[in-house]
């Protein structure tokens, strides 16, 4: 396939730059140089290779595009292409409740995959989308049938390549060979600093190369539309490695700034943008002008793609009639929907049952439902026999090459790479069909909060499992042992972090993460064995919070959460004991228990008597549901987790004299206590 | 020179070897297979290169050695070459309040340099120390006195390699040109996850060759000495590249399991260890056992360290005669002290003063400290002129044959490197001599938190300029706009998260910041305008907190910080000409406020009236000091910082709408209003 230049190719592409001009200088902020220098990819790519259908952005089998470096070019190309964004909209940019937003959200605008802005996210992404595709093509291809066969394809630039995120997820792509990753590189030598020379002077092409990929390079990425076009070609025959096409182009081309970071993060003068005009033959006093050729050149992409999009609904349909099966399950898969009934694979548990650590409850509650659920598809950060998240008998999702497993494996091999583990996760579930889960310890989440704030942004439905979640990892000590991480993830807009304290709760925890199709799910999981308590049960931790031990006229409410609830269980004994009746509310994810209707939460944390919170972590947050906190007063310690507990005075015994204290402090001060839930606005 | 093997080098291997598999034994926890593998090379580096002083572990000049992958192998070291670290401290690995800790903490245990076990950040330290050598070199050494000319040796394997951490801290070195850098990789082919050819097969000679960095292969790095010698000899002879040392090694070297990742993460078992012994020529009864020739041979070496030192000194002196000042100066910068009346060059304000910017506050402290406080040594992220770091007239820190700068350069340009920003900070802060700031928008300090929790631990004096701290930042939107960071990093113990309300708060902030020797401080600014205070102080702001708006009898105080602050005042004064008194309280550093005598805190947020926090942020912790709370209830938006504002409704008006809720709140409910500070323990 050759290129053929045709008349409306300079016309788009002088469109491109200076719409990108002019949405940058009415918004009066944003970065004008990247889509000015990318402008001619960005419509090789879509005028000649994108498969999609802009009339409707969720066809399953679209080719999906990331920018990486994400900036005002996705809109102009979403409007030219005829995505639900109008001119409107793009002369809105940046404006307050608009659908273009200082950077791209998916979810908030039609045709966008993926959230980018924050840098090295979005090449993270693309290794996902990607993943995606691969395992299920092999899962549900059939000869003649190639349902699942997209593209992927990821703009970045200097700052992406610089990032520690991209390069996780560029050393995993090469190892698993993913042909359908076609990345182009900006290679601009411009980043906000100015000449990439101050610090970004490695040889990305050998990088690449080192980590397996594919490597070609455009010399004139401004002009020579044919190299772009032939290198793109070339990277779609390449089955067996990513691609990187690293292009060499001239930020904000056509610019009198062009080659400086003047055009990197500023808009234009007028002045300039009128000589830009000029320059490339539209009329200089209009702003937001589209050729109507543009258009029309679009139009046929459009429409280009609105039949295949046809063509794959009807190959669809003859799938159904030879693979009924496979079909109605991939079906059920794209919507995402859940298999009736598999929630009856939750293991349920009863308090005579044995104590066991919350993460081999993971492992148990994984292996029960995975038959039902072939949609989760996952693994660990080299930590697979410590957050025991293989279950026996799946295969390793490998290049067959390899001879270790195959791309309809379900357990993902990601090395020690957290934070390209979480983009990759964040572009799995964006794909669709696929619910992933991620694992390493609760501790290190913390190397990929960059992406873990951007599921929650997102609404990307990821599961982490995150396990030797206090100081109960014991001997690792204070390195390994999370403090601050709880908090910092509770504080995160709309992602739920479940802390379970036994079997029941940790099913619990599964059914929401399951069940939550737009949300986060960060399962915090004990090392150390924990009993199996009296009053859990999976209805009642679904609420996020409940009552675990009850009490009449109560003189004390102890909350806690996860491995510390059965030492507030063990306190509250105690104190029953010396005739101080306790309620125990375990609160396993405060997101979920925030949701609960007024009502509810007021009558699991009542007024009447004081209540005490108690975890092995920081106390910060904790002072929403509770008068007083028991907690950590800094970093943890290196020894048996019994006896770092006793050094923190976390035990059922210290915890009692702490709430006898409580208790009479309150009876001494007098007066009706009444709920921290009760509140002025 | 040659290598030359003397009869006690297969001892000492032997030893070390053994040793290491006792004491992981007796704790019955850690990972044996690593120190087994590496201790030819370990011999070799400590016995044949390692300058350093066992008795005075702080000598300035010594080589500096990072254990990236953190094990009981530095423990074994440390004992052998006489550290202050006994039989029974070895003896005591794991356990708790001892001085061998699961992995090595700087400040916790003699000797050690830097915190690792998280893997990635000791590479990143690495990267650090020879930063700070190269800097401290070209600033102080002079023909005939080169006082500072150490090398830095840093142990890592296959997971460091594979963190992203790593990776941005290899590029960045190697741009750097650290010819004092030579890293020996344990390549092992063993991660947890067993094979390293499940995750990582990328070809890690290529990759580090791309990074412009010197790449030497040892093939038989379990026997062959002279190998491993001639590869540091080669590498200490390359002085314009970072070197890496692939040293191909056997995990768990002698034992059954040798080469599996069977002896990677649990101790052998005790037949294992005795055939082990046997082999080895060393008693297989005894345990801890230590040849006389072993402690020997290393008596030397320390001999040989002590001498260095004695004539290091005396250099110093000569230096001191020579060069008096740069002499008082240098050993003013090693022993931590600042220069006399520093910060009566932080600027001071008056209310009269216009409205700027904390990030432009924050740059003018710099340019008024940077010439009294020559230590200041940093940079920024690549967003030098976003978060305007870099002081008018300052040099790079560039290698010479750049022609960008030289190694006596105090500005730093990261490129997009967040998290290798973090770790190298950590490095150069534990070099000494030198105050490394660091700079990025708040947001991305997230990308750091690795990094960031372990200068925290080891008490690094960090300081990171984070700007752009809130939905203030405006038109980049959500993707960039912190909400759950500020409590993240105020829930990390021994980290100062200072945010400024204004000019003095800011000289506050920097004081503190430069002061806190042994704490890590991030400074969270604004990119928009704030008005200075009528009531703003830097000493009152040193408290952490203090009263900006007094009232007496007050029927509301709102304690709030940073760019809130005057919101808070607005609001304040809309509710005076209602009725309603109303105090502000500025909370611009919890921590500092926390350490404060408890009748200075219960003066600032008293009892009586109900206390309603405010700020552009989650509102998570905020329940610690104040009754209600009032922040961003999700993410922020994208628009002009005003009416993204006014979105949320953190505007004057709306705060004196929200105080009248809650004084009537408070009024209905009747009953004296006590502090949130009063607590019953
Ligand atoms: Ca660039
Ligand atoms: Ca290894």
């Amino acid at each position: 396939m050759s290129f053929t230049p045709v008349q409306s190719d300079d016309v788009a592409i002088a469109t491109i730059r200076t719409l990108a001009a002019d949405v940058v200088a009415k918004a009066n902020s944003g970065h004008p140089g990247a889509p000015m220098g990318m402008a001619p990819a960005a419509h090789v790519l879509f005028s000649r290779f994108v498969n999609a259908n802009p009339k409707n952005s969720k066809w399953f089998n679209r080719d999906r595009f990331v920018l990486s470096n994400g900036c005002a070019l996705q809109y102009v190309l979403l409007h030219l292409l005829g995505y639900k964004l109008s001119m409107d909209d793009l002369k809105a940019f940046r404006q307050l409740d608009s659908l273009t937003p200082g950077h791209p959200e998916a979810g908030h605008t039609d045709g966008v995959e993926v959230t980018t802005g924050p840098l090295g996210q979005g090449f993270g992404n693309g290794v996902g989308l990607a993943m995606a595709q691969a395992h299920l093509a092999a899962t549900f291809n059939k000869d003649g049938f190639e349902l699942i066969k997209n593209y992927t394809y990821v703009f970045c630039g200097d700052g992406c390549l610089m990032e520690g995120v991209a390069s996780e997820a560029a050393s995993l792509a090469g190892h698993l060979q993913l042909g359908n990753l076609i990345v182009v590189y900006d290679d601009n030598h411009i980043s906000i600093d100015g000449d990439t020379n101050v610090a970004f002077t490695e040889n990305v092409d050998q990088r690449f190369m080192s980590y397996g990929w594919q490597v070609l390079v455009v010399e004139n990425g401004d002009t020579d539309l044919a190299s772009i076009h032939n290198a793109i070609a070339a990277a779609k025959q390449e089955k067996n490695k990513p691609t990187i096409i690293r292009l060499k182009t001239t930020i904000g081309y056509g610019s009198k700034q062009q080659g400086t970071h003047g055009v990197h993060g500023s808009p234009l003068k007028a002045d300039d943008i009128q000589a830009l005009k000029t320059k490339f033959g539209l009329p200089a006093d209009q702003s937001f002008y589209v050729p109507q050729a543009t258009y029309d050149a679009y139009a046929e992409v459009a429409k280009r793609g609105a039949a295949l999009e046809a063509e794959w609904n009807s190959l669809l349909t003859a799938y159904g009639q030879k693979y009924p099966k496979e079909h109605a399950e991939l079906v059920r898969r794209i919507a995402g929907g859940l298999p009736e009934n598999w929630q009856q694979s939750l293991p349920v548990y009863k308090p005579s049952d044995s104590a066991v650590a919350s993460r081999k409850l993971s492992e148990i509650v994984l292996t029960a439902i995975t038959p039902a659920l072939p949609e989760l598809f996952g693994g660990s950060a080299d930590l697979t026999g410590s957050n025991l998240t293989k279950v026996k008998g799946t295969t390793d999702f490998q290049p067959p090459s390899t001879g270790l497993g195959s791309y309809a494996g379900t357990y993902i091999r990601f090395g020690v790479r957290e934070h390209g583990m979480g983009a990759i996760a964040n572009g799995i579930a964006a794909y669709g069909g696929i619910i992933p889960f991620v694992a390493t310890f609760l501790n290190f989440v913390s190397y990929a909060a960059g992406a873990t704030r951007l599921s929650a942004l997102s609404g990307h439905q990821v599961i982490w499992v995150a396990t030797h979640d206090s100081i109960g990892l014991g001997e690792d000590g204070p390195t390994h042992q999370p403090i601050e991480t709880a908090i910092h993830l509770r504080a995160t807009p709309n992602l739920a972090f479940w802390r379970p304290a036994d079997g029941n709760e940790t099913s619990a925890a599964y059914y929401s993460a399951i069940t939550s199709k737009k949300t986060p799910s960060v399962l915090s999981l004990s090392r150390q064995n924990l009993p199996n308590l009296e009053g859990s049960t999976i209805e009642k931790a679904l609420k996020g919070g409940y009552v675990v031990h009850e009490e009449q006229s109560e003189d004390l409410t102890i909350v806690s959460a996860g491995s510390e609830v059965s030492i507030a269980i063990e306190a509250a004994a105690k104190l029953k004991a010396e005739g101080i009746k306790t309620r125990v509310v375990s609160l396993p994810c405060w997101h979920t228990f925030d949701q609960q209707s007024e009502e509810y939460r007021l009558s699991v944390l009542r007024s009447g008597a004081p209540i005490l919170s108690l975890e092995a972590l920081s106390t910060a947050g904790w002072q929403k549901y509770s008068h007083e906190q028991y907690g950590l007063p800094g970093w943890g310690a290196s020894g048996p987790y019994q006896k770092v507990y006793e050094k923190f005075g976390i035990t059922g015994s210290n915890i009692a004299s702490v709430g006898k204290k409580v208790v009479n402090f309150y009876k001494q001060k007098g007066g009706p206590v009444v709920s921290p839930l009760v509140k002025a606005f």
